[in-house]
This record gives structure tokens, C-alpha cells and sequence, in this order.
């Protein structure tokens, strides 16, 4: 048989990272995830085993570590300077693509902090020698409406059973990604923005579709934030259903649910500002 | 061989029951995974597949949907109903056990909610027809303090190597279990004073080990909440260790940290009101 | 407040040991995740920080990896050398539990392996200074049977509403524990004859009741194996529905179903050799 | 802000669908997780909340469950049935994809079955109207090499610590898709040999990097079975550190190790036949 390499590329995945700023009595703790991934010129060491290329993933560590020292600043900005530093001093690499998820810690004291939450701030940096691109977003955002969710006029084939709802529970976990353009940006502020406005339009207005729905909350990011030239979405439909408790002798007016895990509709889109071209490479 | 059947218990798990309460455009949502645990005259199910007093799992699952029709209140309450009922109308059961984890969902709208915590609040409700048993708590709640926490002093075997600690990282996820002495008790308030108590107490004092922090919440809660008469808490210690950074020529002054996700201790405690009994099976 | 501390135990979870034997050209893999917790005269730290009869968690896991140094043996064997050490060894210490979980490595050649399950076999040593319990058990198994199981003859209750059913399928998944009487046994051969029993028995007979079929499977593991003197079996009822297909124009003869996640029932119960006492603290 | 929506998709993931063929006594199970996404003229659902082209995920859910009436066959053949359903009947449907998991079921009984293989086979069937591709693989198989394995020479930064390892434990948890060339294959059988040469290439020779060694396994899964054009493979590189056991008066002869479950190496590589074509959208 006749084969040949590929695309290819390798890293560092998961290196767990605190950071503490003892700034006198108050403390600041950023707690990421850190991974890297790199392309380039690495044939030779998944062809023949020769390493000469390759940087060890353990050096990827250290650097994480290493560029920690003295402050980490907002997760793009580290990912920016982690990215950059791979490209620029490692000859082999033409792409380095540094990941960062975020853990948020709530202060309870000058030095004491708690998290409860399941919601994490991500980022996806990837950086060439001429250009770099910054996706940032959350994950694990649930968000639920009582009321003011229809789902009518669909399409239906032999195996449509579901019936119309006027007015349903509307649940989902957000998964939500957005493209910066540029890199000017105020990165606290701009991730502050995105995320309100993810509630803010998924309860804005009444519901027709799920789909109607994702397209308003991304359209509410690209109009917070100037500097965000596309946002993806990934958004499960996580049923509620009636139960029924007329064996019971009970009417159940719209009041008592319950919710399989799965299976779930799972929805999902890209929504850009006009005339901003697709960066695929970005995401 | 001659063998004989001893303790056993059977009951429906997990199920998922959402609750939406409408008063007017302002929606309250109760998200509750309930379990039922029965114990009682059912030998005769294991010994000879005779099922005359084992009530279905299914039945057990539609009364806790039917139990919610027309409001859920505070989930220990919910659990009192719950227990009380099969204790007093199915004549095979001796012990009713209702075990119930709440998920918060934070109000955005009047009826829009968004969930991003990962601490549940729980509830362990065990029925007999004398009398009955609460234990609540919390589950899922991650503390850290940065500075404040020693080490020393500490009993050293041949395979000891851990140098003593002046000032290190203390972080933990607390799972914490309190007993009710009788059921009179406003719930919702006494929840909100005992899960205050715990970061407050955590943060509090200078940490001499992670055993003594421990005892500290425990009474705490006690101190704060009259009606408890036990607190059972299990709190890992997680580990955080300073990165050597010499080899990349910079210091590290308690500054960047790895956190391994294993090993770690685990420290376990209960400690009660001076004079309260022992009440194991509530537990 | 007055309060007192009631029970305690600490120790350190988790550690995460390979061990390689290499036997010239053929090797030998044995991985384990270890836990330690001891109980003993640990008061002060509690409730004075005063760690002098504390042996850090740290140690502990120093000596499973000392311990290993030569060769593991069967886990049961390996707890029993680290537990009985810690109560020989360190003053405070009353009481040593040892927790060993198994990864099965399959040889696919002399020094290569392979591993698909999720099965796990484990152990729970407990040593006191005069006497020591071993529990044992897998974990993980997951059983179904397509044929031969009936639910009928239940206790009904106004919340009733499952149909008596001729043939369901039956699926479970096994968390067994057994507790060996004494110490002088044949680990490795008592683990296979045992782990043999659990599936032979599940399809063994009719089952009336998922009650009746876990009595029987016990009693399969006391058959198979003399040394054993209690087991202790917790199985849920992983339901599964048939789907109505009388929508589409087709019939449904006990061939496609769907398997919901949650709810589901679990059914425990603990089995003896007749006259055997109950030892508590073994489990 | 002018915003535009870009691309789209929708369906129902995690379909839990149980099959039980009834050849007499002998039965056959068929445990599946099917998701369905399809892309097409969706947009008016997204910007209007116009669902007139929509079909409800209800629908496909139902249209799984339907399909596998009178019986599933392998994975392959029972996605593109359901894909090309989708295609050739829903009209705004320009794409439709079925990613299907199976859980492996062990025979112990003529209708008795075992699981514990936390492994699973799976295969990703995309349908358009002109033609089809079908990528399949297996996911959660771990394998190890306790000798034969080095890492040498490879390139250093100042970020550099690791020595050069002559002979260290390799292992890692093989994530494999291959693309079909063509859809008239035997599934079973190619599905035999190319997870049969996954294990075996990685222990064929001696490994000089991780990457040398995912080089070859693809290479052999590509000689395993013609009618595959490409494999892709994404391998972590699970760490096993040696213990320092030297406080304790030991020496380590490559014999226990430490095996921490994060940072972790994540190689990644595509092998293809030469000549042939890259078809991007069958990933």
C-alpha cells in the first residue's frame, strides 16, 4: 500500500493552572485549563520517528507555567502571549493554537473565595506568523422560559406525532463561541457584554423555534459588542413534558413536568455581521 | 449450603420532576431529582419472586409527580409528604426513605431563570410510623483561601517526606450533611443560615489543618442554626503546589500553582451538640 | 454552643499506582487506584490543630508506592500489608481501611496491553490491631436478559398504573461486595468463582422479580465459593419500554425498545450464611 | 448592525434505541445511540420562526425507532437507510448525517448477555442527494507497551526540563475513524480488521515517538482494509512517571509508577492512500 501523511498536529492538553495576586491583604485567584496545540514541519517525527522538529509537550508545560509568572492578565491576552511565543520561537511551527477555560472563583473574604458555578469562560487563540485569531465564549450556561415558547406550522411526515404547542417550557444549555475581529479589544469588557446579552434576548421576546431564538441571542451579541464579527451557538433543546396525572384523578395545568436527559434536539448556528468574510482556520 | 436473607431495601431513583408555580406573570421554578427508598416485609419477593407487598417503582415514581401537583415547598417538606404517605398506606413498608438534590435556577425574567451553579442543595428524609428523621445539606460547594493555612507539627513515619508548611494554598469542595432535631423548623431560613455559616467559618480563622477547619464550620453551623443537632462534613483537601521555576531562571513567591486532580486527602468529620443522641439510621 | 466531636477519619483518596513486573521478555501490568482512611486518636487536630498525631496523607501515599516496590500480589493482599502496617506502625492509628479498585490490562502481547472495561474489581481491607475484615467485589457489570422475566402479582396502590408484564427484558448493573470470613484464602481463584457466579446466575432461572433474581445470584456467589460468609448485591432495574409503533402501520412484537437513563428502580440486598454474624464495620 | 446567518443544523442527538432479534431461543441485542443532524433551507425557522420547512427532531427520534423494526443489521447499513430517508422524503433536507454508537453486548446465555466493555464501535453516515460517505471507528480503546518505547533527540527551548527517555511506558486511549471509499464493503468484517490492527501495529515495533507510532497504526489499518481511503487518529499520551522511591531506601528498576490524569500529550494525525482525494465533509 501506497500512503501518505496528512494534516497532522500535537500538544499539551490540560494543564491545570492557579495563579494567585497578592496585591497586600487581597488576593486574586485565576484558575485556567490550558491547552496547546501545534502544526508545522513535523512529518519527519510521525514518519520515521525522527524528533528533531518536535518540541516536547512537557516544554509546552513549562511554558504555561513559566509565562504565568508576573501575571496573567484576561485568558486572551495569556493565550495571545503563549500562541505568539510558540510561533515565533520554535522554527517548526507555522500554527500555534492555545485553549484556555476558565474556572471562576467568587470572592468571600480579602483572601477566601467559592465556586459553585458549572459555567466556564473559554478561548480559542490561534496564532500564525502573519495573523492571529481570538474566539472567545461560555459553556455550560442553562437558561429555561416558563412561558411565551410555541412550536407550530412545522413540516410533518408519516413518523410526525408531536402535536402543536402554544406554549411550551423552553430549556437549553448554551454552548457559545464568538470571533473577534482584531485584537484591540478590552477583553473583560467585551466578555462582560457577550454573556449578559445571552439571557437578556433568549428571554426577550416570544419564541416561534428554538432556531428563532439562537439566531435573536447571537444577533444580541453581535449588536453588544462592535468588535465581534461572528458568533456559533450550540444549543440542546432539553424537553419538558406534561405529565399526565388524569389516572390519578388530577388535572396538571401546565405545572408539572418532567425532563428525559435524552434524547434532545440539538440546534445550532453561525450568525455574522454582514460582509465579514469566513475565518474557518478560527474556530 | 444454608443461607438467609438480611437487611435489604428497594425503591425508584433519580427521577427528574420540574415544577413550575404561576402566579401571574411572575413564574417560580422547583427542579428536584427525587428518590424513594423503601424498607420493610418484602422477603418474600427475594425469597420466592412473591410480590403481594412490593409496591411497583413505578408507582412510587408517579406519586412523586402526583405530590407535586399543586406545589412543591421546601424540599424537606416535599420529602415529609412523601415518606409519611408510603409509611401510612402501604402496609409492607416499615421505613420510608426520600432522598431529594434541588437545582437552583437564578431568576433573569419574570419567567426566564438561568442555572450556571454546580452546588446542590439536598435533602435526606427517613420515615417510620414513630417518628421521623431530617438530614439536610449541601453538595458541590468549592472553597479555596490563599493564604492563612499551615501545616506543622505533624507525626513522621519512614515514608515521610512532605516538608512542614508555613502559609499554603487550602482548598476544598465541601460536602456537608446536617440532622434537624424535630421537624418544626422553617426550612428555607435555616438552609440560608446553615450554607452562610460554612464559607464564613471556612475563611474565618488561621487554618492549623484542614481537620481543624473542619470542626470550626461544623459548629458554625451549629452555632448558627439552633434546630440542628449534627453536622457531618467530608472535604477533601486539594491539593495546590507551587511550580519550580528555577530551571526557566525566575523565582516563584507563592505565585503560580499546579493542582493535580488526584490524589488528595480526605477529612471527614461529625461533631454534635453536646448531650444530642446518637441517631444513626437518619443518616 | 456546646459541642463535641463525634466520629472522624481522614486519609488519602485516590492515588493511582502501575506496577510492571517484567518477567525477562513477558511483563505483567497491574493498575490500581488506592485509598487510605484511618481512624484513631486524631481529636487534637480537630479540635486544636495540634497535628502530633496526624501522619499526613502525603505519607500514605509514599507507602503504597514503597509497598509496591517487589510486587503487588492480589489486591487483597496488598491492602492487607498496607492496613496492617499503619496500625502496627503509627501510634494514633486504631483502625486502617484500605480501598484498592483494579483496572483490568488484557495481554495482547509480551509486553503489551489493552483495556476496554469499565468492569472493575475491587477490595475494602479493614485492619484493627486484633482482627481484620476483607470485602471484596466487582463493580461495573452490566447484565441483560431478553427472556424469562416477569413482574406480576404486585402490590397496587392508587398511584398504579404499570400492567402486569409476562416477559420484559431485564437489565442491570451489578455492585457486588463480599465478605470474606478470615484471610486464608485463594484470592485470585475466590475472585474468579465468585465474578463467574454473578451472570450464571442472573440467566440461571425464570425471574418473577428482580428482588428474587439478586437472592439467587447471592446465593450462587456462597455456593461458589466457602470462604465467602456475606455478599452484598445493589442492582438497579434499568428499565426498558417497548416503543409504540402503531403510528407508522407497524406492529411491535417485543423487538425495538427505547431505554430511558432516569428513573430507574434499585433493588439491594445483603445475603448470609446462615449463623454468620453480622460484622458492621467490615463494609 | 446587518447580520446574516451563516451556516446551519439541526436534529436529535442520543436516541437510545434497544434491538432484540428472537431467532427461536437465541437472541440477538442491538444497543445503539443514534443522533441525526441535518442541514439544508432551514433559515426561515432561524430568522422568522417559520417552521413550514422544519421537521420536528420528534420526528426523527420516531423514524429511528421505526427503521428498526424488522431488524438494524450493522451500523453502517442502518445509518445510510436512515440518512438517505432523510435526503430522498424531507424536501428542505440538503444533508442529512447518522452518528451511531453501539454498545458491545457479550453472549453468556442463549438470551442472557454481559457488558463491560466501556469501548465503543461507531460510525458517522452523511447522505446527500448525489452521493454518500460513511466514516466509522472505534472510541474508549486503551492500550500499553511497558518497554520498546523511546523519546530522543528531539528539539529543546529554554523551556526544556525532560531528559531523553531510553525505554519508558507508552500509553495511550486511541480515538479511530476511517473513511470508506464507497459504500459496497462487508462492514462486519472491515470492521473486524481494522480494529484488530490497531493493537497490533502498536506493538509491532519499537516506537520512537508517538507520533512514529499513530503513523503506523494508520498505515496498518489502511493495509487491514482496502476499501478504506483514510484514517484518522487522535491519541493522547498518557504519562506513567517512576516513583522516586530512593527516600525510603528503595531503588525504582523501572518497576512502579505514578500516572496522573492531566496535563496529558495529544497527537494527532490523518494517513491516507495516495491519490486519493480529500472529502472534508464526510468528517
Amino acid at each position: 500500500v501506497t500512503i501518505e501523511l496528512a494534516s497532522h498536529q500535537y500538544g499539551k492538553a490540560e494543564t491545570h493552572l492557579v495563579h494567585v495576586r497578592r496585591d497586600g491583604d487581597v488576593h486574586h485567584v485565576t484558575d485556567l485549563v490550558v491547552a496547546v496545540r501545534l502544526r508545522g514541519d513535523f512529518d519527519a517525527a510521525y514518519l520515521e520517528g525522527d524528533n528533531a522538529g518536535v518540541l516536547p509537550t512537557d516544554s509546552q508545560k513549562n511554558a504555561v507555567f513559566a509565562f504565568a509568572r508576573g501575571g496573567v492578565g484576561e485568558i486572551e491576552e495569556f493565550a495571545l502571549r503563549l500562541g505568539r511565543h510558540f510561533v515565533a520561537t520554535v522554527g517548526s511551527v507555522r500554527e500555534a493554537r492555545v485553549i484556555i477555560s476558565r474556572q471562576p472563583w467568587e470572592r468571600v473574604g480579602d483572601s477566601a473565595f467559592s465556586r459553585s458555578a458549572a459555567e466556564r469562560r473559554v478561548t480559542t487563540v490561534t496564532c500564525r506568523a502573519e495573523s492571529v485569531q481570538v474566539v472567545s465564549g461560555v459553556t455550560g450556561l442553562s437558561l429555561l422560559r416558563s412561558t411565551g415558547s410555541s412550536f407550530k406550522g412545522f413540516l410533518t411526515d408519516p413518523y410526525t406525532t408531536l402535536p402543536e404547542a402554544d406554549d411550551r417550557i423552553l430549556a437549553t444549555a448554551v454552548d457559545a463561541r464568538w470571533r473577534f475581529d482584531g485584537e484591540d479589544v478590552d477583553w473583560a469588557s467585551a466578555h462582560a457584554a457577550a454573556r449578559a446579552a445571552l439571557p437578556e434576548a433568549f428571554a426577550a421576546r416570544p419564541s416561534l423555534a428554538l432556531q428563532q431564538t439562537l439566531y435573536e441571542m447571537a444577533g444580541a451579541v453581535l449588536e453588544a459588542v462592535p468588535a465581534i464579527a461572528e458568533v456559533r451557538l450550540s444549543m440542546p433543546n432539553l424537553h419538558h413534558f406534561l405529565v399526565d396525572l388524569s389516572p390519578f384523578g388530577l388535572d396538571n395545568p401546565d405545572e408539572v413536568y418532567y425532563a428525559p436527559d435524552r434524547p434532545y434536539g440539538l440546534i445550532e448556528g453561525a450568525v455574522r455581521r454582514t460582509g465579514v468574510s469566513d475565518v474557518e482556520w478560527a474556530w
